[in-house]
């Protein structure tokens, strides 16, 4: 069951007009998904899952406590990747329509009109990712949020204040990472085929990929493991199965060796 | 000439607890070194150009600020590279020994010792790193920097707190992006042979690349603009000029097209 305890006090437990925002990436069927939760109050308020740093815990610490705190995910591959830091960001324009369209609601409204002033002011946002199998993962909704649902990159609802652009930079951290940090087994079942790897590459980077050279490309960096055969029935035409050598780790690979 | 002016109201002109710290690389003759200043005070103080951030600028261009304050640098390609934002993260005990060691100093300690609730709380701090010529950049130090010098990356003195990590960090981030944001030129003249930019990959990815296999990889790349011989006497073995082409933007390419 997701925390959704608001504080008492944010002045003393929070670091002030520092936010983390955290993009949840989800693949299946050969689609790329973005998590965004909707507010259960009147306006339409959908937003990426983002929340505050307290005084004791670590930025790091604090994005995993907020996305499962919004989501209920928990145990997943999240890092940080870019800080939006203009001096525009603030979320006073929605959070003050948000009051007045929910004058009548207590509870979280009532906390958020006694806190305006802190949550009005300007915030600089940490931008995490998080990369999930979405036929593993279920997030669950909070009390808060009306609906917690996947939506296509390409396709996304109307979001507060600049979280559809800290989408945009998140998947171009992505793009930039995929290979080279080998994170991609995150989005799949451990054993996949290099079919099913092809396309994920293509949903990521939103063109096609030539099976042959793809192949090729993918089997030269060496961070496959090819295991048994995937029987399908026609045993004769069954593709091999494959999982990433996970100990390769988080060193990035000199890309001219 | 650096702007070194204190500010009088920490708490209603900067971001509180949040700070940003520059690594500058620079690249000389085949090696790797990075800007530290050293504090005018006793006690061996060596740490990042670093420092706040405004109610009224962006976080580029506060640490644009910083770097032009604290060194004299302007104009160059700078990038936040990660936050580091771990509980412990504090110059308490570095900035109680500076006061306690320059008691008798005024001036900026005064200041210190004034603001010193301010500075010593915890701090998540933004870095950014930056490349430069070091045959073009000259720094200039500031009146409160003994010294303003480069180390080389391997040989970096005892610094403040935990900015030997930064710079690690900020090193591993360059190697990530060398290539794919071709960001490499910032650190070389404009024309450059192959051997120079070889030599300028061994020392940021710290080992050897072999010469035939490097000029094909980086060729094949196809981001680079061949010019005429650079002619220095022996002309029959005058090698190629180079430049990148800077138009190619800093889009990623997905390394498995």
């Amino acid at each position: 069951m997701p925390d959704t305890d608001l504080p008492t006090d944010l002045n003393t437990e929070y670091i002030r007009q520092l936010s983390i925002d955290c993009v949840v990436f989800g693949y299946r069927d050969g689609k790329l998904y973005v998590l965004v939760p909707e507010l259960i109050f009147r306006g339409d308020f959908y937003g990426l899952p983002g929340g505050f740093i307290r005084q004791t815990e670590s930025i790091d610490a604090a994005a995993r406590r907020i996305l499962e705190g919004r989501t209920g995910i928990t145990n997943i591959y999240l890092e940080q990747f870019r800080v939006f830091g203009g001096t525009d960001r603030n979320n006073r324009s929605a959070l003050e329509r948000l009051v007045e369209l929910n004058a009548d609601a207590d509870g979280s409204v009532r906390w958020m009109r006694d806190n305006l002033h802190w949550l009005v002011d300007r915030f600089v946002s940490i931008g995490y990712y998080a990369l999930v199998d979405m036929r593993v993962v279920k997030p669950s909704k909070t009390d808060v949020d009306a609906t917690v649902d996947w939506y296509p990159v390409d396709n996304l609802p109307k979001m507060i204040m600049d979280h559809r652009e800290i989408v945009g930079e998140g998947l171009l951290s992505l793009r930039r990472v995929l290979d080279e940090k080998l994170i991609a087994f995150n989005l799949l079942p451990e054993k996949f085929t290099m079919k099913e790897l092809r396309l994920l590459y293509e949903a990521v980077y939103d063109r096609p990929f030539p099976r042959n050279n793809f192949q090729k490309k993918i089997l030269d960096l060496g961070v496959l493991e090819r295991l048994e055969k995937k029987y399908t029935g026609a045993s004769n035409r069954a593709p091999y199965l494959y999982r990433f050598r996970r100990e390769r780790g988080s060193e990035p690979s000199a890309p001219l060796s």
